[in-house]
């Protein structure tokens, strides 16, 4: 089952089932199941919708929706760096040790369809297609051999990157957290509904160019791995986001035209987790 | 005026004012002027209570109180690395360009006298003596000339560093981010009683022995360049922090016992802003 918050026809917002075509509400606008996505995953909800509950809730068609990020309020958002061996590769950092970890704020994000917006203060705006995973449980010191357990969903994700900001000192904060810059959805599909994420494929396309093409299972430092680092220095809770890192393929290595411009249309595709569409809007 | 986070007798979180000694309950358990210090800035209260409104709120002696971090759940905290000469020098990261800018998550915070937890998975446990200062409005691209008029106030802080975690790889997140390393405080001064930053002096000292001394005229991003610097990509709110960066004398570059051990007490002096003192405990 695939679930999304979105906002409710009166713009408030709210989150649901996304069945045919139909986002059924079962947030505070509708059945009143949870306040919100992320209270669903800390209330065990998420995953244990049945049928009948979101059938009896209101509905609108898919197409009517605006997407909101699949967690709007994650209290924190880890990012892996530099963690497939051809992205690694086109930008020279080969011989990763340790994951590379920096953070976005949630004020950062946005959802499915909203604009990818390019500051003012850049040239070099660029997109990073990547599968985000979401926590369930409060998770500290996790051993691999159980990290899988506390995963509660995926969710694709574009990590758009200003890259003369990311790279004007060492580290990278200023250019992974300019607003309307970290994308997420459309949907958020239960870890037990999707199966092994081995399988799944990640595409990133511009203007309908394919410009990253990775097996999930090409993972650099696997996802067992990136659970145990990351809570081997902090605890994460329910509705946290580990965003795994983007392969090969990015604007800045790509050569002529191809960083993002004004109207591009950047689509993350993920097996089983649906299409992240977002169009880059200059800021002015 | 001296103003502080702290807990109350029966254990809840409260703040107040500090004078001669004493700890004047402001907050929830004693007059309820606000529910924080961090909703105190925002409401406009900090800095403007006057002494018949804390004269008359319940106090106990300032001894007998657990300090909290000054601002207990800033909604963005924002450090900057390198920004003395002293530093960039010892670390070999001279040439900077632009200001070197990390994050630390809410979660890793602790008050004055609470221990700096040095992490079983450590051998570099390290100080970092800083100034940090609060974000009093709203603030979103300022210019340098206005920059003073958005920050409240200032206080100590000590940007207790994993070495080796921030070092595995380039970004320096996970060694800046385990719980129990980001002291902060004891007081908020707010910046009208203060009067300039530039004349104040940060001393760092490890069991009494001065490792840091240094001016804050010599921050080599001074603070309107880098609140306008951090506002040119992220919106800062009433509560946020901006850690202003550490002068030479880390423990890394000290030489031979210059990191920290199981017991050392670690003291951050700031003119006028009071002593930061922690008392280090290994991780069992």
């Amino acid at each position: 089952m695939k679930y999304a918050s979105f906002t409710a026809a009166d713009g408030s917002a709210t989150w649901g089932v996304i069945e045919e075509g139909r986002a059924f509400d079962l947030g505070p606008s509708g059945a009143g199941l949870a306040p919100s996505l992320r209270a669903a995953v800390e209330q065990g909800l998420f995953g244990a919708v049945t049928a009948g509950q979101y059938q009896a809730a209101p509905a609108r068609p898919e197409d009517g929706i605006g997407f909101l990020p699949a967690i709007t309020d994650p209290g924190k958002i880890i990012c892996i760096g530099v963690n497939y061996r051809t992205h690694q590769e086109e930008s020279g950092k080969t011989g990763q040790t340790a994951p590379t970890v920096f953070t976005r704020f949630a004020d950062t994000q946005m959802g499915h369809r909203a604009p990818a917006v390019m500051p003012a203060s850049t040239t070099k705006f660029d997109y990073e297609g990547e599968m985000a995973l979401v926590i369930g449980r409060e998770a500290w010191h996790v051993a691999e051999e159980e990290a899988w357990d506390y995963i509660a969903g995926y969710g694709a994700y574009n990590d758009f990157s200003v890259r003369d900001w990311q790279k004007a000192a060492s580290q990278w904060i200023p250019g992974k957290n300019f607003p309307s810059t970290g994308a997420f959805g459309p949907y958020l599909v239960p870890a037990a509904d999707l199966g092994g994420v081995n399988r799944l494929t990640l595409e990133t396309r511009v203007n309908g160019e394919t410009r990253q093409k990775a097996s999930v299972a090409d993972l650099y430092f696997p996802i067992p791995q990136l659970i145990a680092y990351v809570t081997g220095f902090t605890r994460l809770s329910p509705g946290d986001v580990i965003v795994t890192g983007t392969p090969g393929g990015v604007g800045l290595f790509w050569g002529e035209g191809g960083l993002l411009a004004d109207g591009d249309v950047v689509e993350v595709e993920i097996t089983g987790l649906g299409t992240l569409a977002n169009t880059v809007e200059r800021e002015r």
